[in-house]
């Protein structure tokens, strides 16, 4: 738009005594900071007049060759107009002068644009106003010296040590220390160096006359909003640079003008419990700076918080009971407007309340669930208010023991935050060491490990948490540690192992073998020595919340879960049946991982059945151990998975084990090894591709799944529908040859056992050509889970193991907006996730539709699988809190939201 | 369709005396030897009478549990009367008994179905006719005894070593060795004992009726269609089991009933060489197995053929000068009609000539190129005709050395045809020496290795071939053996490579360093000592031909092509620029491999900017001699690709001869090879990924290329258009961020040597996610070359290393049709390919196009190239003549062949 048709717009808005042009809804006009001064004049509270110039200013601004539309000028004088009839004043009045403020202001908070200057309009004529109205000379030239100093680094952008620099000389030469003792005087001299110093620097006078300084002033407002830093910061956050930024211009109100004077911050609720609490400090004869900077001790504002915190200094409410009544009643007010708990900030000039900002008070995520129960319970919100209100990632913090925020702790090194939650333990280098420290002298452990490999599972699960110094949040530590709950930090460079030393150093310092530390998964910090940690609560309110999240989401959530004692935990948490349960991992646990690679190095299919016959019963075992916890919910169970190398140790030492403990040479074992040596194993001999090379092992799986099922549903009378999995399908072929034979094994066991159960069979879609070709696979398939991270890492073309070199790069240069192995890539591996969806139901309307990445419980994620209509999504048991949550949000806020209008409060 | 529906249909096609039901457009219907049974007839040539069962009736056998169609019976009856009528001749009758021969037909030749049946309508009555008709009882008895033989085996399914062994013992009773002095009685005898051996094996007895005989022949005929061998067969190529097969009932006619009798074939033209002669072999009184089992010395044709191969036995035109008249009319008649050269089969009974089959003969691709040829210049065919006579992968005879034919040779082992061509060297296990010893001693090597790696290079480049124990046909070493045209044989398990000892064997043979031996990359054989080799020859044919050839061809064919040697090989070979250069190639070349290094060790960006600077001037000059080579064309220079860790050895004596050529510690190299492993390279850090994290790689190279291109321009005044292309891109911003840095580079050469170029920059689409978001990266990219190796790995999830486990067992069970890396996937990666250029030419409706992986060079795959319209194909240097030539089929196919009508003869 330009200049010219700009005309026809209204570009400034007043606000002040009641009456507002703007309201709470205009914050795309008007900013975030605009629209509320706006609003609460017009609900009647009082707040200082002043006007907002509109962001299409701004924009107007930039497309006019930095030059303001010709018709705000005269704008800008009318409102002005407006303020000084309210404020009963004048600007640049040397009698009774009107002093602004001026502020930026855009739709979202954003650092990195202008800071506020106050005092505005102050000059050397105007100052013998403000000391008559004030009576105080001192404060009068420490407002004008503040001023000139503001303006000039904020507007004219002299550096601020240059003025800095001129008080400390002042203090040297006078041989004071305190700005407090400076005299009036000094401040006015100090205001005469101030405008010299702004003349060296700028090669211009520091400008007296008002309208000048107020032109000055809102020209580097819209200056600012093109900033590095502001257009770095729009960069990162996806903020379109045509937005622009609003000014404000307010009327000054001083809280520093004597002992009928004071400014203070308040919650209306207490945002670290959540308690329904008024709370606040203030400081008498103060400016807002004050109580925030902790030079003054500041004091409570209630009774009751003077006497929680134990406080001899006496409240506003017995200070100023009168104001105290009026505080009571605003506070009021804005939590019933705005329906939720308010952070404001006050000052109080000669006996007079103002309000100067409100909006909604950040809060701990304890204090969230509390506040909106409360608010539910009381009928100020609805319940989908209410669920929309809470940040499902902040969950997280409820989930896990976390630090004592009260105890110190030395920092050794920080890595990635892995897997949430606190944890104190030894340190331990192996695995096999760690689940012997564990069990058999029942100490708390951590292991610390270069990397993990699914060899060191049983370690990781006796450990109370696990650090690496490779790896991303998505490496083999960090998704086994989230799926088992315990904390984990990866990818610690610092940490440097000498595993011949059993020890590791950071810089200088040497942790040996046995010496404790503790880990925050939730930060990624290593500390030295034993920091305390507090368990979690699950509250009342906790679970009230959730049962409205549950009566809201239409998304089902399952659990990826691999043992009986995973399910148990997930169920403790909400979960709904198991999207993905990976029988690999059963492989590793106990003796039979022998049975395992006796299988592996079989000479033939005889050799194979033959050990496969000893891990049957062990799987069965497993199987019927989880049917049994996920009772009368769906469990999806995948075939092996993994290149069949990860089953065998890739050290001579291992091997030369495995060789003893199958009775053959360490050369077959290494032969084999040798043989089944991959260069990209993630696209190597895998998956499907295993089972029909080695039909046997499928075969086995699904006997031990389906003897499990038959066994409960005729002895205990279960309800059962196992879901079987095929992993890695890639074209409809492979899925009919497996199928053929998962079928024959099925009828076989149900047959056996007089047991005619309903059974599933699927497949994962993770490769590119499954969503490809969904239409095709949907003809076999009776349902499919996206496996996101294998399709992510196919789509991009990105191994998650090795993406550690440069995807951090490629965050910070933007080119991708996140780490696509944390929050789903939509365009590219969403556009294939939509395409099974579409050419699977094209084929087989009622396909059931999963997912079972890392993705399921990731909230961003979770929206677009709403947006695709999955029938559920499935994470590890520690996130399934957090994916009911976002799945509720994202039913709401898709129009998907199952609560009835009735049921609302 | 059932039985009933089936009444509609003409079941039965009578042929005989000009006249036939059937003709050659029927080969759906009559399968391919009935339709040109019916088709000979039809114009005329003498054929035996006979009928043909219609395939659709197989098809109803088994729709109705294998019973014939009713009406079926009746039908078959009045066609045998018409036969009757023909021949002259009653079947079953005692005095002149007609006799048939039963043979299966499908649409396509297929192996694994029923064998012929011949002398039908023999019993102990007929068999009186037979011996009056020919006077020769002793004929009649043995042809009595064969058909009893052949119906007991092939209808009745008796082992064929039964009735072999009977005669084994009356030879041993009687004293005989041959069967030519076994005698009247004797063979009468062997009819009993044959028909008691088909009692004993069948429980009943042998089929007295004439009418019996030929329901169960016809009833064989059906029920082999569905023999597992045939359906092996058609699940192998893929053909559907309900097409069914057809049955020929033909009369018999004799060649062996006496000295007016005889039986031939003849090609129309020379299969081995084209010429236009009539070639061929007849025997005098004998039957067709006769002429092929060499038992006796066939006799020429012609007087020509005579004088050839300098016979003493007289030629057919000597002995039967009228039937030879007869036979050169028919010969002409039958090429002119079906306009190709026809391999024929004919009996001479009595004097009466007969042509029992005919079908467009089987000839080499030197042969099939010269009849092409000619034909076109007889004005038989026309060039667009020629074109599609020839099959574009049959052209790789012509390009490479060949094993001489008449050679013996010892196959010790083999492997998988990697790279065609024959070579003979010495043994040689280490790049190193390779290049040692064909250097400085001159030696012709063969390069020996469990596998290759780019550290190799220049050992393939010296070596006469390549063979390697370990990878596929689309392995390092296959690849760039292609590459390069030297012959490879890769994946020869059978060859057990013994480092240490410097030697290899198979089995028990050892084959020490610096023995010859031989290797045949056309077949995968590897043989001892030194087979000779002759030379390719590009005849005019050749050339002749492949001018039609161009101008038929919508496509443009380019070349893979890293160095001037290979860019001028690839010129010669018609290639129309280069697609791909691989710029890494040059990077292991002679000395320049330390500056990489140097540059990869380099602790900072200042390091590797100085030891880049180091190969600039050597990149410099490679471009200057590639666009030398190519002056005038197109040349798309890919910038750095491959991980970095593939440019420092990985062995420990290589690491330390690093360190010390940089003056650095083992341990500084240890550690930086250990930062760059990664676990699955292919999705590592590589491609534009590198250019990101090192901008200043990229922006030397990018550097050398505009400074060679602009110095040629200059001094030159050459015309060059250099195409920079972008590896690896999966999301427009990284092509955007690292476009921007070369345009900065290219506008900076471009000043500095005042010289205007046009140049172009794009990207490989080898991603899913690229062509997923090829419309975005159309905004960038001013051409987009499918990299369909890496974008089949990524699609389908399979590394083309590892892919050897389990791919050949994937083709072999139908689940892929073909190799994926050899020819395109369609579903899936073709999807992929097609959306890149339709999401592309959205964007950017000019957009270039082209594709540059292994499939350029793959027939089947060009195909669909030409469907989706690319711009350009290319492949490496020895398949630039294939791809022309299947370019040029394609365009035909599709309706896009540019040659007019008016330019046909």
């Amino acid at each position: 738009m330009d200049s010219h048709q700009f005309d026809s717009h209204k570009l400034v808005f007043f606000f002040g005594d009641g009456e507002a042009e703007g309201d709470a809804t205009m914050k795309n006009l008007l900013g975030g900071k605009g629209a509320n001064l706006a609003e609460m004049t017009r609900i009647g509270i009082p707040v200082p007049a002043g006007f907002t110039i509109s962001t299409e200013v701004c924009t107007a601004f930039y497309k006019n060759n930095m030059e303001n539309p010709r018709n705000l000028y005269w704008r800008v004088e009318a409102a002005l107009g407006q303020v000084e009839r309210v404020m009963d004043s004048k600007f640049g009045d040397p009698k009774n002068p009107l002093l602004l403020s001026v502020r930026s202001g855009a739709r979202v908070s954003m650092p990195g644009m202008m800071d506020t200057v106050l005092n505005l309009g102050l000059n050397d004529t105007t100052i013998e106003g403000l000391i008559e109205q004030s009576g105080d000379r001192r404060f009068a030239y420490d407002s004008y010296r503040r001023f000139v100093q503001m303006y000039g680094n904020v507007v004219l952008n002299v550096q601020h040590d240059r003025f800095e620099k001129r008080i400390e000389r002042l203090k040297e030469e006078t041989g004071k220390t305190q700005d407090t003792e400076i005299t009036a005087d000094e401040w006015k001299q100090l205001v005469a160096d101030f405008k010299l110093i702004v003349e060296e620097e700028t090669g211009g006078q520091f400008p007296d006359d008002p309208m000048d300084q107020l032109w000055g002033a809102i020209s580097a407002v819209f200056k600012s909003w093109m900033r590095p830093r502001a257009e770095k910061y729009r960069e990162l956050h996806g903020y379109p640079s045509d937005w622009g930024t609003a000014v404000n211009v307010q009327s000054m109100v001083f809280g520093n003008m004597g002992d009928d004077c004071a400014t203070g911050v308040c919650f209306t609720r207490d945002p670290a419990t959540g308690d329904k609490r008024f709370y606040g400090e203030y400081l008498i004869n103060a400016q807002g700076e004050d109580v925030v900077a902790g030079i003054r001790t500041p004091q409570q504002i209630t009774l009751e918080g003077k006497k929680i915190i134990n406080s001899n200094l006496p409240a506003m409410a017995e200070v100023m009971p009168k104001l105290y009544g009026e505080l009571v009643a605003i506070y009021r007010r804005l939590e019933q407007h705005y329906r939720d708990m308010q952070d404001m900030e006050f000052t109080i000039q000669s006996n007079k309340l103002w309000i100067l900002q409100t909006r909604n008070g950040k809060r701990t995520t304890k204090a969230a669930l509390k506040i909106a129960v409360d608010m539910v319970q009381e009928g100020l919100i609805t319940k989908e208010e209410a669920i929309s209100r809470v940040d499902p990632k902040s969950l997280d913090q409820l989930l896990h023991p976390t630090l004592d925020p009260n105890a110190g702790k030395t920092v050794l090194a920080a890595g990635l935050a892995a897997s949430p939650g606190a944890a104190s333990g030894k340190v331990i280098f192996t695995a096999d060491e760690a689940e012997e420290w564990a069990e058999q002298q029942d100490e708390d452990v951590i292991l610390v490990r270069e990397e993990t490999s699914p060899e060191d599972i049983h370690g990781m699960n006796a450990a109370r948490g696990i650090v690496t110094s490779r790896g991303g949040t998505t490496s083999h530590a960090a998704v086994v540690a989230r799926g088992m709950g315990r904390p984990c930090v990866s990818g610690c460079s610092a940490v440097k192992i000498d595993m011949a030393d059993q020890s590791f150093t950071v810089e200088d310092i040497v942790i040996r073998k046995g010496d404790w530390i503790t880990i925050d998964g939730s930060t990624g910090e290593i500390m030295k020595g034993k920091v305390p940690t507090r368990e979690p609560a699950l509250t009342g309110d906790f679970a009230a919340f959730m049962g409205w999240v549950d009566e809201c989401r239409r998304l089902n959530v399952r659990t990826n879960a691999d043992t009986p004692d995973d399910a148990r935990v997930a169920r403790r948490f909400g979960a709904e049946g198991i999207g993905l349960c990976r029988t690999e991992h059963m492989f590793f646990e106990g003796d039979r991982i022998i049975a395992v690679r006796e299988m592996i190095l079989a000479k033939d299919e005889t050799g194979r059945r033959k050990a496969l016959e000893k891990i049957l019963p062990m799987q069965r075992g497993d199987f019927e151990g989880i049917f049994r916890e996920m009772k009368g919910f769906p469990v999806t169970i995948r075939l092996l998975d993994p290149p069949l190398h990860e089953f065998i140790p890739h050290d001579k030492k291992g091997q030369k084990e495995v060789a003893a403990s199958l009775g053959t040479t360490l050369g077959e074992v290494k032969e084999r090894v040798e043989e089944l040596k991959e260069f990209n194993p993630m696209l190597g001999h895998r998956g499907c591709r295993l089972g029909i090379t080695y039909p046997e092992i499928y075969e086995m799986q699904v006997q031990a799944i389906m003897e499990a099922a038959c066994k409960l549903v005729k002895e205990e009378k279960f309800t059962i529908t196992p879901e079987i999995m095929i992993p890695l399908v890639g074209n409809v072929k492979e899925l009919a040859f497996l199928k053929e034979r998962c079928v024959t094994v099925c009828e076989r066991v149900m047959a056996s056992f007089g047991v005619p159960l309903t059974y599933l069979i699927g497949t994962m879609i993770e490769l590119p050509r499954a969503a490809l070709t969904a239409d095709e696979i949907a003809k076999e398939a009776q349902f499919f889970s996206f496996g996101t991270n294998d399709l992510t890492q196919t789509t991009l073309g990105i191994s998650r193991d090795d993406s550690g070199g440069f995807i951090q790069e490629y965050v910070g240069k933007a080119i991708f907006e996140q780490d696509p192995f944390v929050s789903l890539e939509k365009n590219g591996v969403g556009q294939l996730v939509r395409m099974g969806c579409d050419k699977g139901r094209l084929t087989r309307p009622d396909i059931k539709l999963g997912i079972c990445g890392e993705h399921g419980g990731d909230p961003d994620s979770i929206d677009f699988f709403e947006k695709v209509q999955l029938d559920y999504i499935s994470c590890s048991p520690y996130r399934v809190p957090i994916a009911r949550l976002a799945a509720a949000q994202v039913a709401l806020n898709n129009g998907n939201g199952k609560m009835k209008k009735e049921e609302k409060k």
